[in-house]
């Protein structure tokens, strides 16, 4: 870090060169005509109108993933946009997918989801208010859905839907703690039928899930067909084809669906598109945006939300059976001040120098580490340096890291940036790790054939380390009814606290000995896998007694203020 | 019209020879850094970056407006554009202003906002969905402004709001019945603080009505500080400002702020900016759209929503206080249906040929004519053709006109297109009338100094022609409220059937003897105007049965069909 006065990331952000979009996409070898201009620095690529010398070819993957983290976060999307850079800086021809921030949170607590310090996206105040649009294509795609749905009721209910039989909610891309638990309808035979409701944020619709799970226009209507919003008074599950409006959805997402391109502080292109939560969803960017960035580089960085045992798991075995976006290899970013919380150490105390505290927290390194390995990929440890961390604890955890045959390197790409030298060694660690890489190696955690059961079984114990699973009453009779609609051979996508191995927050470190409690089971039958609750999954953020709203505002010229 | 196929709107659209919208922005005289590309055919424009020739310059407004219409209405849209169209082939440097469509209504009934036939602005299916953005900024900063109202409540409420005398909702762009009338912030006290609440349309929200009457970022920021969103404890208003969010809502509205510019197929450049209810509140463009087009036009071309009793007064008495924005002449659109109509002829029978009734009707159409001439302004009767008006109707009509010393001319720009000759009669006229006009003829109705009861008095016996007007009980202590808030001063913006000049949808042609009632009065402190409601307003529509989305699809390119 500069020994100079910090500046925030939107002054870092507004004081950088930014290119032409046009040349930005130029360079990554993007036809003008597959272009389409959102203001200056943001287009959208239309993947139909891609002329590429090589349309099979297919960039290799590097995906960004972490050890268990603290609630700053370890800087996965930092890292991402630091390595990118110092791949490019090498010479590779690099692509950046990266997930679409969502506002809600972006009006509550400070702070973005465009990466920090060196190792940005641009224009970062744009990607972070309203960007290109799409998640309000998804809010209004979702929210028409809910307005036929409650329409089709309303007019005479053909369907025979159960309004106390909703699986499916209305959203809005706000922290709107008051819309959790609402009732709608009210006011007398003329204004519709009511019912218990409730809002979720836009991140956590089924929508914003199949959006970044679709391949293609076409692919996107038939899974935004397969939706279950609810069930019928007999209990069968009533779809959006039932409905019949997954053309008029899909007509509100056209648009949406084509990846935004963008770039990097040190000009590297970037697709930035979708954005789904990570807990009841698989938590990284579209599809098509990956597979975009594959056509068009030989190297794409991406990365999936929370730490390996949830992102990392949820790529290999829910994304990267829809399309061949295995990777070959996978960045598993630690810090300091992450381990030595893993290792007891209070939040207060995480800035004192403490190697003690590190053995005992690097445990739950090695067991994220280790679990990339059982999916067939090589693993390299990113050790993303604070201002805080002392030699002797770098150099500690870098000969751990070689005396467990791990490969690894010191990233400073928050300080220095990618596009300087702070991310040179890693790259080349990582770059030698996909050189080395056979796709035959890579492989599922489990079978689609399994029961849903022993999927969640193999997942909690393979990847969690846990003895084994318990099921809720509720969540055995969900096991009965999916087996009956026959959505058995559907992956788990697993909702658990990021904080720990277990279903415990509080519990650090790599723990043995332990039962994951499932709680409830929900078929996502449009994104097509089986979310598994093993705790209170907040879908709905609330905003703070202060919120960052209250300092926003634009300067004379129109730019933000405030916003980070 | 042609006699072959009739091609739909929505077809002749696509068959239309769309140019790049910098090659129309260059016509216009906008230079390319003022130009923020959205795709190929849309460009926001930025008014602080315009260099003009000469900044004062203030081209002639045209407003367009029209008798008390059909349930269909009468083509002001299409004859807005026909007419710019016509204009502009006369040689006259010409803009259109017209307001956004809604998405909510698109998915109900088939429909848009972008005139018809051969006289349309393109790219028509991507303005019906999304377009800019601009609505999606709207909604999110108007939920923003909710969520953190009821985030204050639940957060210790230190400015004491009453959640039982909230005046502002929520919103979305979507036609839903079923949230007209809610209970939110159910489910204990860790979920918010449980009141009675609904959700409006987008277009319904006082920050649409903010946004269109703002002059600039600032005077928007100011407006958007002085909307009351509901009243303390003790019946004090309580505003944004009180809750110190007006820079965060300008934040979000700073991109949407700045006019769109797309074309008409005859290649007519046109600002479509904004999109307020036209009976909650004023109807009409952006203000920052029309002055934009002052600048850059020697003539423009806009229009004011419902009948000239509604919007046309409105644009007199709220807009053009504003902003030296008064129109030079007044298109008073009339069609044949209409009259008959008016002259008590059921719908059923509107195709059929009926003089006699024309004549009973024509009392709508004079009544309207007059209204105009108040203002100082001078009307010009566009007789808009349709395909079963006959000759002998036609010029029955004509014939009244001249008559009656008004300008008068029969517009086929529907058919034949402004781009071609449909329409060069009816510009000639409007083109002499502007030429003629003296701006210091231009006078408002009413001086803000009159009373809130006095304006109302003013405007129902001056434009609808009634004997007086009764308030509801509700509303006598609403005008107390008013004196004692200091509201007086502020124009009013009148709720009423656009089928009537009374507030009765039934009574047609141009009654005489009536009482206008006002049942309820609601400041609009951010917009700057007093609603004066005399019916039940519906701010929140329904889907009807066959929701048009039912139809609605994609094409194997992506292009939009069953649109329109």
């Amino acid at each position: 870090m500069s020994e100079n006065k910090i500046l925030s990331d939107l002054e870092i952000a507004q004081n950088a060169a930014i290119r032409p979009i046009e040349e930005i996409a130029g360079r990554a070898g993007i036809n003008v005509d597959a272009l389409e201009l959102y203001g200056r620095f943001k287009a959208k690529i239309d993947p139909a109108k891609l002329r590429l010398p090589d349309a099979k070819r297919a960039g290799k993957i590097v995906l960004v993933s972490a050890m268990s983290p603290t609630p700053a976060g370890e800087g996965k999307s930092t890292t991402t946009v630091g390595l990118a850079d110092s791949l490019a800086r090498a010479g590779h021809r690099v692509m950046i997918a990266l997930r679409e921030p969502s506002l809600g949170p972006i009006l509550g607590m400070k702070g973005g989801a465009t990466g920090g310090g060196y190792s940005q996206v641009l224009p970062m105040d744009e990607i972070n208010l309203h960007f290109t649009g799409d998640f309000h294509a998804i809010t209004s795609a979702n929210n028409a859905l809910m307005a036929l749905v409650d329409n089709h009721i309303f007019q005479g209910n053909e369907l025979s839907i159960d309004p106390r039989r909703m699986t499916f909610k209305r959203v809005l891309d706000m922290n709107d703690r008051s819309l959790r638990e609402v009732i709608i309808g009210l006011g007398g035979p003329a204004q519709g039928v009511p019912r218990q409701d409730g809002f979720d944020i836009t991140v956590a619709s089924e929508i914003m899930a199949v959006f970044c799970l679709a391949t293609d226009l076409d692919d996107l209507r038939e899974r935004l067909g397969r939706i279950t919003f609810g069930y019928s008074y007999d209990r069968r599950p009533v779809t959006v084809a039932d409905l019949g409006v997954q053309g008029a959805l899909t007509m509100l997402l056209k648009d949406a669906i084509k990846p935004n391109l963008v770039q990097t502080i040190a000009g590297t292109p970037a697709l930035v598109h979708g954005g789904p939560f990570a807990n009841i969803a698989h938590g990284c960017n579209s599809l098509i945006a990956t597979r975009t960035a594959q056509q068009l580089a030989d190297i794409v960085v991406t990365e999936a939300g929370f730490g390996a045992d949830l992102g990392a798991e949820k790529y290999m075995d829910i994304k990267s059976r829809i399309a061949d976006v295995a990777p070959s290899a996978v960045v598993v970013v630690a810090t300091i001040r992450a381990l030595k919380m893993q290792g007891g150490v209070p939040k207060e105390l995480l800035k004192e120098p403490n190697v003690e505290a590190l053995a005992a927290g690097v445990e739950n390194l090695k067991r994220h580490v280790h679990n990339v390995e059982k999916f067939g990929v090589t693993p390299v440890v990113a050790i993303n340096k604070f201002a805080t961390d002392t030699t002797e604890e770098l150099e500690w955890l870098l000969a751990w890291c070689a005396q467990e045959g791990v490969q690894a390197a010191v990233a400073d790409v928050w300080g220095r940036g990618g596009g300087g030298d702070g991310g040179d060694e890693l790259a080349a660690k990582v770059a030698a790790a996909v050189a080395a890489a056979a796709p035959s190696d890579f492989r599922h955690l489990y079978p689609l054939s399994l029961s849903v059961e022993d999927k969640i079984r193999t997942i909690v114990q393979e990847v969690y380390g846990a003895d084994g699973v318990e099921f809720s009453v509720p969540a055995l009779r969900r096991l009965a009814d999916i087996r009956k609609n026959g959505w058995s051979g559907m992956p788990v996508c697993m909702a658990k606290t990021q904080y720990s191995f277990t279903d415990d927050a509080s519990q650090l470190g790599a723990p043995k000995g332990f039962t994951v409690h499932v709680r409830e089971l929900i078929p996502k039958t449009g994104a097509g896998f089986i979310v598994a609750l093993t705790g209170a999954v907040m879908t709905m953020p609330g905003l703070p007694k202060e919120p960052a709203a209250m300092r926003m505002d634009v300067d004379e010229h129109g730019n933000p203020v405030g916003l980070f």
